[in-house]
């Protein structure tokens, strides 16, 4: 059986502030992507703690993405959660593809765990600058991405992202967890009960950041 | 002095939970729509909440509008907090807009305070539909526009609303206070003196859902 791991929203609340320290040091992202739905609550507190004093806040967008198990599709053919399909993408109308090149774009979700969908927002973000980066002849400027989740599942994982990324260290998450059943606050029922259950369990699988 | 209303995370919670009863009754959404960043933690919640056994989760999308006191700019002659900007706005290629005429769709934010940016949302966007509508000749079909808002201040309001989204109740706010300072926790600096607060305030200023 799965270990389930329970987390308060203090506690997430507490692994972006903490995690912000780090971001704002060694990422300063000019753009943050949120990967909804997961990634808007990570994405919004974050938001707070990387404003600087006198500076507008860090532009937000949101992306949509989901595996298609998530769609509830009848597809027997299809393995469930293998396969990525988008229900929203960057606004480029609003936002000017080119004014994301040489810049630093921070990608957030809440979870890493079969890095599926993690590997396809990469890839993709990646291409999309990367065909305006070349058309314009900017190919001089680098853009990178970093990103950021609350929870890296340790284990075998079926995406994969790009090798630079990794050794450069663009890539944190707040806490590295066993394959447990994370169960976040904004999916519960009871959220008293929910509470109760992390301030219960042992400080080792529940340590507030 | 402006009077400060704090709250938690699990008010939140709780206020986004309570609501959904309503929602779930009256407005069957078909689509959220987050306005960002303070939608997207409500949104998300309601996201569980609305959530049917056996059907998939209801579609989200997030768009971003800010006033423009929010962009840091120094035009002296722009009142601030009056006008509105769009830093992202739905993604037509992946949700054809020809998908909205006829649905109901729910438009999510925290906080209805002068209600400049629900204007231009709801105006935005019922004119976005009704172009599509008259174009494919799809008139017979209505488009309900709702808005869930987790604080309406009780204040004169710079903004209007569409009269027939008033009469006919497709506007809910999960709390109506007075012209407080909402202090969320999403922007605390120290969320454990937040809550303190929270406990130690008069409930009839800070009463839970």
């Amino acid at each position: 059986m799965v270990q389930k791991h329970y987390v308060t929203y203090n506690q997430i609340h507490k692994l972006c502030q903490h995690s912000a320290t780090r971001i704002l040091q060694d990422f300063r992202p000019n753009l943050m992507i949120a990967i909804g739905g997961g990634g808007y609550v990570p994405a919004r507190i974050l938001r707070s703690f990387l404003k600087q004093p006198g500076t507008p806040n860090i532009p937000m967008q949101g992306i949509g993405l989901s595996l298609y198990e998530d769609l509830g599709r009848d597809d027997p053919e299809e393995a469930p959660g293998t396969k990525v399909t988008r229900t929203q993408w960057l606004d480029l109308s609003s936002l000017e593809m080119t004014n994301l090149i040489g810049k630093n774009i921070l990608i957030v979700d809440e979870v890493d765990d079969t890095r599926t969908t993690l590997e396809y927002a990469v890839r993709e973000l990646e291409k999309d600058v990367k065909e305006v980066t070349q058309k314009l002849g900017r190919t001089g400027e680098k853009t990178n991405f970093y990103i950021f989740v609350l929870h890296n599942k340790d284990k075998p994982k079926k995406g994969r992202l790009p090798d630079d990324m990794i050794q450069e260290g663009r890539y944190l998450a707040a806490e590295t967890v066993p394959d447990w059943w994370i169960c976040y606050p904004w999916e519960a029922t009871d959220i008293d009960e929910h509470d109760r259950l992390v301030a219960e369990a042992p400080t080792s699988t529940n340590g507030s950041a």
